[in-house]
């Protein structure tokens, strides 16, 4: 049995549905079908999620919503137009929106209402629209699914107890249709995941039927061994292990967040991303474990915005609890990190630019002076991280030779190099002008010099 | 102005006083003059201070101190007898003894005392010798020197006033011969440094009356850039930096004490280590600042006996704090670590192996087990650190490449790379049964190829 999630652009309009249908058709294992809500048909379109929040926001600035609701309905209205189903969806979009703002909830309740229409009335469509082509499909409601989650409007987290019950959804005759993005609480009361949360809730329906594959449908034949911006027609990954997923994803890889997947990976599903538009294509499949291990690298990736703070103090390491001090003083500030390089005498703490405004700088940098009396205490900015990720690197003797070798090429300087505690990725610091050079230098040494 | 400063080894017998006389003969500005007790003659033989602590320890436990004493007398005997000097000390000693065992001091201070009597006596019969030969010297005793130390018997630290007092030694007619290792409380009570401290009375002195150099006699011509018994007939260092000095020293460099150095550092006086048995060789400089780089590393040094403790937990980069509250358990439990390696969801804290005993060991990982809830925890031990350090090596592009390469051609895994905070220094973790191999293949690559 398999799970199958469509996103937003394989959804977008009448065209990608007739797609969707088709690879539902093509395989009589795809018997769970979750889907997003419309995305964009073109760059200058705006995704129907979108367009409900603009509908929320007009309710709460006690504004018309006649306009914002309009555009919801044509997007839909041009879907089952050229589908030719009938529009008893637009009706029932209409009354729900009037339920939802005359119910008795909060407003983040029922911005969360508003928000779920768009993943709710496609899965009706697209359930319709399979009945009209003879399948045997239904429309399953996430609470009949058994979608239990913790009652946090946006940001809802599941529960234990949803996955026996989700697990009854093998036994459904037809192919059940189910909107992504949310669930119900104990309360019966309507709640969604964060933003994009149709992953979330393919990977949780997966994890809970316990799907043979979860099918995640997107818009690119397979993920990349490196960014397609940086590099052209750079090699596909046909395999790829959950580590190095979520290596990949921390710097840069946006095919989605590591953490929709958690789900699946507890229970050890083999995830396959594919392409609506080029169904055939293979796609990258993501495992818990890789039989073979031929190729030390599979993936490089990059992301700028990081700032480096610098301490250094002679015989820093003699004083106990000094770097324990230091990371204290960033916590008590709401300031988390993410690596802490060290010397004997100096110590780097490496943190995203977004956590650390210039405000937060100056008091950062003076409690550090007061608390720690270094003898240097300095804040760099504009750094970038590279990372390059293989499970079986670490068996490979002179990864690291080839990679430095590669910096050296493209004559970028290595500000900071990490390695050693995870087996599955080296990291390097770099000034960010570098990024480009670098990581073009490296794919030519790892993908292309074989 | 110089100080210099003799080692154990440097006035071990009186042939080496012989040689020290002439070197101070040799040199007008060498003006003050800071001496060790008696070392080695010979690889069976005991260092004065050993027979001392003897003494002290028979005292300690009740037994005869006749013997122990006589081997004492014996060491200072054989001196005189070979240089004709009265025998003066011998009785001196003696007297010393007794009223040290008789004083109402505390037993570590009466230790303290006692260990004294080496440089104490070396120091009297050294400037009667060069009186002997004509030259206008003598005893100055740490008292009258201004040495004032904190009361801290075996590790005793220099408090500030006493540089203003050191500072008259300048006006000194005589060249002054004072013993290290050993000062006064502010009430005169004699107390020691730590072990090795002629080294911390040389620097202090040369701090106090502000020396155009420092210069410490020891037994080998220079410092080697890598450990002779590692490479044979390393090349020499001619000029090395504070810093640069001080993490050489950090890994296995043992020609002395990087904290010896500080008061030495602080007034940034330059050190010239030289050897007592070939004076004309230049010796190696330690210098503030140096003029010209043209050479990214200056040199490599080693340590075994680290270990490495693995910590794993899906998503940790998302929990504030948790880098934090694992250096908190350590701290807690009194373990200091060294560096603390990370990736996306897994830290590795670099320890040093007798900071972590298999009894902590146990009590860390079940602290770590319970408070953090990881989703591995680990230990491995049998790591060593290889260092290669050089202020240039930061503005030259590729010594990351060439080093990583030197790991690959001696097929040595690297388990951990840690650079970026120090830019005078790289860090790689291997285990220890490649560590001479890597060693080796460093220096070819640096040493040998240019």
């Amino acid at each position: 049995m398999k799970v199958a999630k469509f996103g937003g652009s394989s959804v977008a309009n009448a065209e990608q549905l007739k797609k969707v249908a088709n690879i539902i058709q093509a395989d009589d294992d795809r018997r769970i079908i979750v889907v997003s809500a419309p995305g964009k048909r073109n760059s200058d379109d705006m995704k129907v999620t979108d367009l409900l929040i603009e509908l929320g926001e007009a309710y709460r600035l006690g504004q018309s919503h006649e306009a914002p609701l309009q555009n919801v309905l044509d997007r839909f209205d041009a879907i089952l137009e050229e589908l030719q189903l009938s529009k008893v969806v637009l009706a029932d979009i209409q009354s729900q929106v009037e339920k939802i703002f005359n119910d008795g909830n909060d407003l983040a309740s029922k911005l969360d209402a508003i928000k779920a229409i768009g993943e709710d009335s496609l899965a009706k469509i697209l359930s319709e629209y399979l009945q009209s082509l003879g399948i045997h499909a239904r429309y399953v409601n996430p609470k009949e699914a058994g979608l239990i989650l913790s009652d946090q409007p946006g940001s809802a987290q599941i529960l234990d107890e949803s996955f026996e019950l989700i697990h009854r959804l093998r036994d459904s005759e037809d192919i059940a249709v189910i909107p992504g993005f949310f669930g119900y609480t104990k309360e019966g009361k309507l709640v969604t995941f964060s933003r994009g949360g149709s992953d979330i809730t393919g990977s949780i329906v997966a994890a809970g039927v316990k799907a043979d594959l979860y099918e995640n449908f997107t818009d690119v034949d397979s993920v990349y061994c490196v960014n397609p911006q940086i590099v052209n027609n750079p090699k596909e990954i046909t395999s790829l292990t959950y580590k190095e997923m979520r290596e990949l994803s921390y710097a840069g890889f946006s095919v989605f967040h590591a953490e929709a997947l958690i789900p699946a990976f507890k229970e050890k599903i083999p995830v396959c991303i594919k392409n609506t538009n080029n169904p055939t294509a293979k796609g990258t499949m993501i495992v818990s474990e890789k039989k073979d291990v031929n190729q030390a690298v599979v993936g490089i990736a990059s992301d700028a915005g990081f700032v480096s703070l610098y301490v250094s103090k002679y015989l820093m390491n003699r004083e106990i609890g000094f770097g324990r001090r230091l990371l204290n003083i960033l916590e008590d500030e709401g300031i988390s990190f993410e690596h802490t390089p060290s010397g004997i005498d100096d110590l780097s703490v490496i943190i995203r630019a977004n956590q650390l405004t210039e405000e937060k700088e100056a008091i950062v940098i003076n409690r550090i002076n007061k608390e720690l009396k270094p003898d240097t205490v300095y804040i760099d900015r504009g750094l970038a991280l590279i990372m390059i990720v293989g499970e079986g690197m670490h068996s490979f003797v002179g990864t690291a030779a080839k990679a430095t070798k590669a910096f050296e090429e493209a004559h970028v300087n290595l500000e900071m190099i990490n390695q050693g505690s995870s087996e599955v990725s080296m990291m390097f610091g770099i000034k960010e002008e570098g990024v480009n050079r670098a990581v073009q230098s490296l794919y030519k040494v790892f993908f292309e010099n074989n």
